[in-house]
Parts: structure tokens; sequence; C-alpha cells
């Protein structure tokens, strides 16, 4: 099957600029990292509106990750005490296809740049697309979650 | 700008299988389509353990969307009533990248295969990524939206 899946090529739309050059540890360390990204200028008229977003959905290519054979069990959240799970039950950003999605907060849009708060990306990161977050479709109320994330 | 603005390739990780053939007009038709996801068995590994969530993220490749030239301004949900809004302030299909994400939810996996509901995707479009919705991360409790799309 392998032979059959197609590849695909991505033109990134933008960098994050921010002051994180290492990836750390811990995902909630990002929770106040304030980014700026900044977009082509050429697609700068495709953010009209934006601005009236609290959040937005970036996509973004973890270009650091190493590429190559990624493993296919993965310990949740780097920690070594949790059994091993499927890497595509983890968010780990070690991906066949490396490209991270983060819901963060818009905090000011200035021509064709985006200040936001929160994002996971490093310094440099490309960015793939720029989506509006919309609650009734990118939410979830009742959503279930295995034993060991309900408990960290 | 954009001459510095790296490309990237993605390699499919799986397929989607549905009976939608065309892509229809509204975005919540879709929230009762039932769809499998066809993962390359040599990944079938790396799904263990997704079976556990309730809800899954799935990036796919928007392949029927022609490429080239993307308008910069779109009229939301395709409603020619509403004034044009930046396509990153939009979640119209075409896009410099048309990658898609859904949020869906995950009803069975049986090896390599998950069966999906909700999954905006026609049938043979290419799957970029898998990952596990995590509420905490993936969900804003206070988010804030457009007047044209609180009203729709």
């Amino acid at each position: 099957m392998a032979d059959e899946l197609p590849t695909m090529t991505l033109k990134a739309i933008g960098i994050v600029r921010n002051e994180v050059k290492e990836r750390p540890a811990r995902r909630d360390w990002w929770a106040e990292t304030v980014s700026e990204i900044v977009i082509d200028p050429s697609l700068t008229e495709a953010l009209d509106g934006l601005e009236e977003f609290s959040h937005i959905i970036v996509l973004y290519w973890m270009h650091r990750v190493a590429s190559g054979e990624v493993p296919l069990k993965v310990h949740p959240m780097g920690r070594q005490e949790l059994p091993p799970v499927g890497l595509f039950a983890a968010r780990a950003p070690n991906r066949p296809n490396p490209v991270g999605k983060a819901t963060v907060r818009l905090l000011q849009r200035q021509g064709n740049i985006l200040r936001v708060k929160g994002l996971d990306a490093i310094d440099g990161s490309p960015v793939i697309d720029i989506k509006p977050y919309l609650p009734g479709y990118d939410s979830v109320a009742d959503a279930k979650v295995p034993q060991w994330i309900a408990n960290r």
C-alpha cells in the first residue's frame, strides 16, 4: 500500500518568530509564550477579518524534528513511567509528517504579522496554514480521554 | 520574502474511504457521514491506544481542490450575501496549502482501519496525520467569533 500513497508539496505561507530556540520538554511550558507569525506579504489581504476571532488554529512544520524513521511507539508526554502508546495516540513531535496543530489566542494582527499567545512552535518554524477557530466545529463537549491523560 | 519561504514534502500515511465523491456545498452536511481511514499497514502499530479516545483530529489533503492561484478573499461559507473576508479568516478548502483539519468521533479501530463519523473529506483524500483530541489543549472555553458566525 505504501507504494500507492501519494506525496504532496507544501509551500510555507510564513514563519514563526519568538525567543524559543529549542523545544522544551513539557507542552504546558508554552502557555505564556508570545510569538509573531510573519506571513508572506503577498498574502496580507488574506488575513483580513481574522482579527475578529479571539483564537486561531495554526498548522506549522516542526522543522527541527529529526527526519527519517520515526518510532511507532512513544511514552506519552515523554514520561518514561507511562506505558508506551502508538505515536498517533500521542502528540509527540516526531511523526511521519511533522505537522503541528495549535489553537492559540490571537493578541493582535498588524498587516502581515500575527501576534499570538501559546503557540508551541520554536523560532523559525515554517507556517503551513492559518484557520479561524470555530467553537462549534473545532471543540467537542463530551470527549473521552484515557486514564493516563485524565490523571495527569 | 516569498523566495525565502521553504517548501516541504508530505507523504500520505493513509487514505479516506467513503461514499462521498464530490464536496457538498455546506459543511454541516458531513455531520452524519461515516468514513474509513485506511492507514498504511506498516504504521498499524502506531495506532495502538488511539481507541481509548472518543475523538481524533485528522489532517488531510484536499486533493480535488483546484491547484494554482487562490483568491485572497472569499464569501464565508460560500454565502454570497455575506461580505468577503480574507481566506485565512474562513475555512474554505481553496487555500495556499489545501490541508483540512477535522475533529471527528472515532467509532472503531480495527487493525489499520479507523472508522470515524463527521469527517468532511471526500473519498480518496490522502491523510497526513492523526492526533488524539485533547480537550484541555484543543478546545477554548471563552472563544469569540465574529457576528456573521454567531448569527448563522
